[in-house]
């Protein structure tokens, strides 16, 4: 009998019961449409509280969406945008932020553990030679926290990067599709992870976190975000029924849920990495959330399979070999579910 | 004390249970994301039956998404796409076709009661000509059923503008935010509404019907879909645990839930109108489905306002005079609602 | 023997005599490319001296690059631009401003003889709703002068639409494809025709009067002007040997040339047009500049066309009965040419 | 006295004689606008023969604009475009590829002296995975023949190349900016070196060879030209003169002309090239046709520059130390102003 869970990703998870429960409050009697509802400026309201911030927030169904948007606010269409080479927007879009920004380029930077190297970003920028008519011109520097690896960059190394963006005008956007990850992990609080290390847009990703779909642009400056709910609006993007995805995202920071769910995830995270290197297993990344990146041999990887547990090779496979497979936990990760593969582990290695 | 309901639209309505129920239903266990999930092919299943058709199905989260993937895929940068002037494509969704296309040009054309004249079509058709390097190149026509001044149009209204269409090989997309809504009032079949009469591409929109934000593109001609998955995705259309968004088209469509909300809602816009009528209140269209154009006096809006009615001027509102108003009915509209706005009505009337 | 000449638009003539000198003048030693040449540099001094004002000028190759550069940095991707329902940008150019703007719409606004009216323009503002989310925003009105009917506006008509333009924070472009022609009509001088007038940018078209390939567009706003270069590069309208597109500019303003070669061409429009009148034939507008429409049966344009001469018809050309026909005179007409044209006309009408 | 000569790029050079001639023969009696001119028909049917093949021909203004138009209607908006990464469309031309193509990407493969590296093409093939939604989806290479390092590809090599590409469903473009030069240089007939070694599109560039401003795309397959005047037109590259630029490109092609003026600019490159390696400068490529890149240290460049010498530098220019200058020759390069180079140098390295 097959009994392997899914480790695939944290989006394979369903929602986190307090959302649903949250839907259902959020039914009831009509709201006005399209964000004017209360639980919308409810929502603002909370998270200017978090981010101990004035904040322009737009709420959004998808990461993918919530990155573009805010990139479309922050680079022209002959903008260049710097990203780790990783990063979810120059590998698995499909183009998102060069349709949203109408055409502009985004600039893959090297860097260990999926942490852009200050030295790549300031050759980077070097090169493209501001005021240059036939380069595109330097806009914007996209980081990702947690990052693509599953590591964290320390405030010092964000505050470095955003430095040379700043000195350069560029705005800066950040990733945080594991953002309540990155702060479960760090202790940081919002406002110290983002506008107080130089971050001027969040994509702040609550669906990984536990919520159904649901997603939010956070502008730490109003005057970048003038544009926004327009270039919203022809996405697609916005809710008719907005107090739906709003409820979500209140549900999750409302009561500090999203960090108790991002929390138990990095603990099945370093589970998991605390148990397969204990069998000697390589991980090529430190485990500082909810994803560990386990070097294994194809045969061993096949020998989990068949036991019917779910997780992607991170580099391409081999016929023979290893290759460096990663495995995601979530909120709703169980710590029997992680022995399960640990042992599991342990016999397919024997 | 102000006790008026909510006429604005039917999404300023909730959701109806039963999809509330099928979001329960469709959490716990990990799911493939991204439309990988046995729920979504369940969906493409049961839609396929109730068309009777091979369908290429892509659930999204607005109608504005919706219509706009649909005609990317139809039209080129350089297309033009005839659609009612009234149509919500054209009026209403900040240029969400122009963005998603690229650039293409929506032509309003003219016609009572939202319906596009034929003559028209062919006027514009003919006032384009294909293959004039000089102008936008004829490439889809867009009705919408129900239409924006919920009337509907005719299957053999249909059939002589689709017929127009193809004969000039236009594609034909049809905007089906209130298809449900014709459907119960037409005792249509989908596949009736849609293929047989000459629809390529239909949007149907589910979320005024009762979901919180589920729509779907149904492609009856499947080589049309081909860009369809990318175009969805680099539009941030494509949710990562979309078995969410397709739970709720299927609850809507399984039983029959979606007629049975349509049929109400319709039932409550006629007893608005004939309520309406019966004061001698000037009716701007039929009611054919749960919208009702009443042609009021400014100062009798005004006092339905001031008893915390909630309703859209349709026209331009005047300072003195009559103007046209809309009101909508939804799943969630009880009779008394809709029999306290017409004795409100008959007080401000007298 | 066939001897008609060519009518069907001031763009079939060559090229002045002047220009091909031109360029024989500008080549010769090396240049520096892409614009940073002295004849370039010379041309801004010329055109900044002739209009009495700082400008930021790009030379292009065609008019239709040039307004749509023009409009690209006065409109974003959700902005509305106003313009005349004939104008070229609106019917003739397939998409070129659609394109260059990311998907602006172009509203196209009635009046008589091509010339906007402005109660028209202030209906449209408030028929948008600025700030309307699901509206495209007011961003632009663009006047053609002369208008596409080969009419003038008066000052104080273009200065009642840029005046009700400007309080509604839009900005203004002029196409001026037949700009010397306007110029040479009125009397006005460059400054009073455009800044004075209220313009704020001006795409200055001297092809159709007596250049091979150029045009310019010149802001006389030099922040608007900030995105353009980048924007013209990317369009492929930076001439790597920008002299040769800037010495036709030149030549064409240095010594008034443009201004006499535009009066030439309006005083033959103006003796065609005095011409058919006196054979009785009806002229739909006022003979302003170089184009007359002539009302003329059908078959009598055939037997016009038997003869060898070349125009169009303005409106759909119906089988039998009569139509709207342009006639257009250049630089290079010979009092000959027309005076040969009115006598066939004469013979055709017997 | 600085006496030094121009040897920065070939486009700071002027117009061939030939060139301007023709544009005097081509003046005179009006033509049709837009390319229904007598010699734009006469330049298809010229460039037909010359390539022994079925065309669609495009005249253009600039290279910029010719690969862009080109690529546009190979990819579609999620399409990647395979180039090397030193090619003029991935770093120089501030992104046209992708605002023609809205939004597509290019991905800069590496090869040594410029050319592509098969081996790197078909990894980056498999990273990219056909169908793989969050992907950008393959759709055509780019290749430069001569390509930017002034280096050759073989006919074998082209083909190695462009037969992977066609494997993989890819249509190949090539950037022939300097095709004439490697026309001259390898002895290769047109078709050979385009569509028989596998190319479907070729930008054909006459412009540095010694036009004023005229380039082609040229379509090898006229299925996929269907878009390409509907894209041309709202790029605003359709010149309304269009007699003009084909009269240039004709003038190149007719008797020989263009591989007459690429082999003496060849020979110069040549010339410059022998002589500096006889004064034991390193030359960082071979020198195929007319670009030499020498190493030079940057006080011997400051010396040339003193003496009124103009080059690029190649590689970002130090301090101290030395770095790569490349050094191009046109049709206009004398020998006496190689020698007096080469002498300058001798003296510059003394």
């Amino acid at each position: 009998l097959s009994t392997g869970k899914d480790f695939s990703s944290d989006n394979a998870s369903g929602a986190a019961p307090e959302v649903l429960a949250a839907l259902g409050r959020a039914n009831g009697a009509t709201a006005a449409a399209y964000g004017d509802d209360p639980c919308t400026a409810q929502l603002t309201e909370r998270l200017s509280d978090l981010f101990e911030h004035e904040l322009a927030v737009f709420p959004m169904f998808t990461g993918t969406a919530a990155n573009a948007l805010a990139l479309s606010c922050l680079a022209p269409p002959f903008g260049a945008i710097f990203c780790h080479e990783s990063a979810h927007i120059y590998t698995s879009e499909c183009g998102a932020p060069e349709f949203y920004t109408g055409g502009a380029k985004l600039i893959g930077l090297p860097g260990a553990a999926a942490r852009i190297d200050p030295a790549a970003l300031s050759a980077g920028l070097a090169e493209l030679g501001k005021g240059v008519t036939h380069h595109f011109q330097p806009a914007a520097l996209s980081l990702t926290q947690a990052t693509e690896c599953g590591t964290l960059y320390s405030i010092e190394a964000i505050r470095r990067l955003t430095d040379i963006a700043h000195r350069a005008d560029l705005k800066v956007h950040m990733d945080g599709a594991r953002f309540a990850n990155a702060l479960a992990a760090s202790g940081q609080t919002p406002a110290e992870a983002s506008w107080k290390a130089g971050v001027d847009v969040l994509s702040l990703g609550l669906t990984k976190n536990g919520a159904l779909a649901a997603e939010a642009v956070i502008f730490f400056d109003p005057t970048l975000a003038e544009d926004a709910r327009f270039r919203q609006k022809r996405a697609g993007q916005v809710a008719s029924k907005m107090r739906f995805v709003s409820a979500q995202l209140l549900a999750m920071v409302q009561d500090g849920q999203w960090l108790e769910l991002a929390a138990h995830a990095n603990q099945m995270g370093r589970r998991l990495g605390e148990g397969a290197a204990k069998l000697g297993i390589a991980l090529a990344f430190p485990v500082d959330i909810n994803e560990a990146f386990l070097e294994l041999d194809r045969t061993v990887a096949d020998r989990l399979r068949a036991q019917g547990f779910l997780f992607h090779p991170w580099t391409a496979e081999p016929k023979e070999g290893s290759c460096r497979y990663r495995f995601v936990t979530s909120f709703a990760t169980e710590p029997d579910d992680v022995d399960g593969l640990v042992s599991t582990l342990a016999r397919a290695l024997g």
